[in-house]
């Protein structure tokens, strides 16, 4: 996709950015800035926005400078509040109040509101432009209201009472099944959760996987609606969330992205690493326990990566198939018999059909029947106790009460190379008269 | 969770569970089968269905039988048949056929139907019971068919013509907001995309990232309707996917579930874990060209998990926020030159940390300050390539048109074990005069 911007042009038509505003967003962030600028910059106002607001905020952040200054201001007015605000958050503080100055008042403030949130918070996920409806207008008159233009109908209505306090809320769905000449509290429902503007967007994700709501409204301190988080960006958040898991298990945090400061990664992985570097210096101390074997033997030193490689890995796969099962909620921790019996037998039989190769390629190199012995033996003994280790890490971990991801994977590699250097140097010790 | 049944009891009292199915199923869960079969079957039917559709399939399978017959049937027929069918599958195909000739006809024919599917495909992904509106129909002849009882309203409309094929759609939104008098013909969109029954899961998601549709139609041979997955399901399909990442990284089938058979973990992760040990066999291979090294001084051998556990979770963190901020498009490959650089930072960085304190210990245990000074320049030096390597492995794999999931971990263990072994023996051997 590189150098081809001609093949790029043509393919993306105007229907085509019209009608998919994500699929040409993605093919356009693909491209140089100049190159998507001029191309965006011929488009119908309407188009243009559309697709701007599913650029990623980086690209357009680079992209706005690019624009003539009067489709600029339509754009920033234009543009969903909520993607602005993210695409500001990419410019220095100086450049993003220089763009701020240029919107009508109205659409300043909305979007000075939402800067002050911080990003990862409910605040910065909702949508500040929704319409509430009293809750004495009946389905007909809500039907007519929303017919004039100017209304986007929303999948839920939001409701309120005379005091103008949020009282309940009624889907598209209910609304279109419900009588005319029904008034609206008759149908509403109450609001079942509602989160704060700072509420972390953690929270957010986690109220929504326990009731999959299809919107969660945002209020204020008076309980006053400050907008509302939509299935979209519910799902977006969900996706941030699932893939956070990576991260958590090798101990960096959840909130890192990949452009972020050096120096947020570093206060946040270091910790890790140094609790990281304790179990390594355990590992060590295992084979130092073996030195003076390993003295007399130095080819068992050559072949401790060996094991450890194939009893990481093992473990590694084990680990990753049982968070993810309770991550989507396939198995309970009640399951852990199941789920231990079967990656015991995975472990063992894997472990056969790695100790062949691994005896065939140790018997050519040293040409040792014993040496051969010894690491097949604890290639399928430390092959088992990894996966039984894979899957007991995260089923403790959310036993005892913790993230199943936190630190998984550091936790494990510890039990996976004593378990592994042990085995094999233990194994090597028992059976050195033959080495 | 485990003992306190009687205080689960009194939580989930009768409007818990009918309003939120899903957090009640999640409690329910935890239960031991009989004592959540026993609250179950005190509800009225269709709050037990609602809860019931929302259990995990293996555990709602093992509840099945604990219910009398007539209810039995009666949650089999009310049941959305995508979450029965899921259940079905749970079962021997004996038990399966038993309890399926207990129900009618129709919904014996509509299950059967859809069992056919493999699951992770889009058959099973979607909802049979879809009704189609003739395009020659006018919004207001619509409201009143979907206010007639029996009629949920789905969030999007497809339509058919007079030849019964599938002819457009058109969202719940856009006819509210429509005139009254207006055919459907002349709001209609087409139909974005639509899959095939034996469409893999994998491609539906892949769409859906691509496009965010609300529901997707699935279409048989003749262009006809056969269902449509609607959002919900794309939803959990999304986070199977995003969690599947997991997987793929270590070598493990994106299609394995943590209750798999043994036998199909080992059919899909026994190629990796072969070539996870040809890599294996190349650290070894670093490690055996300096064995001349290890004999004299074994201490090296001793510290050579604390250098392979330090680059490997350096390279590991780094590859897991790189690979994070592709999935959630965050970032493109165009941007490899900031992260790789932030990455480098990060490591040095880190490096330094982790240096201090490894120099500390290593002092302390060897008394030797020509190893300190080895293992610690080492240390400094093997974080910062397994830093810029995590950030590289997913961006290249993209580049040459692979997913950036796939066996990243391995390429990348391979990278940091081999780098690190040769940066810390290289040294060693450089300044073996002062060891």
């Amino acid at each position: 996709m590189t150098g081809d911007a001609n093949a790029a042009i043509q393919a993306l038509n105007r229907q085509y950015l019209q009608r998919h505003p994500l699929a040409a967003a993605r093919q356009l962030e693909e491209l140089a800035p100049e190159t998507a600028a001029a191309m965006l910059g011929e488009m119908p106002q309407a188009t243009l926005t559309r697709v701007f607001e599913q650029l990623p905020p980086s690209f357009a952040a680079a992209l706005l400078p690019r624009f003539d200054d009067g489709p600029i201001i339509e754009l920033m007015e234009a543009t969903d509040p909520k993607a602005m605000v993210a695409i500001l958050h990419q410019m220095e503080d100086d450049r993003a109040a220089d763009y701020l100055q240029r919107v009508n008042p109205a659409v300043q403030k909305e979007l000075n509101a939402l800067r002050a949130y911080p990003e990862n918070m409910a605040g910065s996920m909702m949508d500040p432009r929704v319409e509430l409806f009293s809750e004495t207008l009946t389905v007909d008159q809500v039907f007519k209201r929303l017919r004039q233009p100017g209304h986007r109908p929303k999948p839920t209505l939001f409701l309120q009472d005379d005091s103008h306090a949020l009282t309940g809320q009624i889907s598209l769905q209910s609304l279109v099944a419900a009588r005319l000449d029904q008034p609206l509290h008759e149908l509403k429902r109450p609001v079942a959760a509602f989160v704060e503007a700072l509420t972390p967007q953690e929270e957010v994700v986690d109220l929504f996987e326990k009731y999959r709501f299809h919107s969660v409204p945002v209020v204020g301190m008076k309980g006053d609606l400050l907008g509302v988080i939509w299935q979209e960006a519910l799902v977006r958040a969900v996706e941030e969330d699932a893939t956070a898991d990576m991260q958590a298990m090798v101990g960096a945090s959840r909130d890192e992205r990949a452009l972020s400061k050096a120096a947020f990664a570093v206060r946040k992985r270091q910790p890790w690493l140094q609790i990281n570097l304790v179990t390594a210096f355990l590992a060590a101390a295992v084979v130092g326990a073996f030195e003076d074997m390993i003295a007399r033997f130095t080819a068992l030193a050559v072949l401790l990566p060996v094991v450890a490689g194939q009893s990481g890995n093992t473990g590694a796969q084990a680990l990753a198939v049982t968070m993810r099962g309770l991550a989507i909620r396939e198995i309970t921790t009640r399951q852990w018999a199941r789920v231990v019996w079967k990656e015991a037998q995975a472990g063992f039989m894997n472990g056969i059909g790695v100790c062949a190769t691994t005896c065939l390629g140790v018997y050519v190199w040293s040409q040792s029947i014993g040496l051969t012995g010894v690491i097949g033996v604890s290639m399928i003994l430390s092959m088992v106790i990894a996966g039984i280790a894979g899957a007991l890490v995260p089923i403790v971990l959310v036993r005892v009460g913790q993230d199943p991801a936190t630190a998984s994977s550091i936790i494990l590699t510890t039990v996976t190379d004593v378990m592994g250097f042990f085995s094999f140097l233990g194994i090597a010790t028992l059976f050195s008269g033959f080495l």
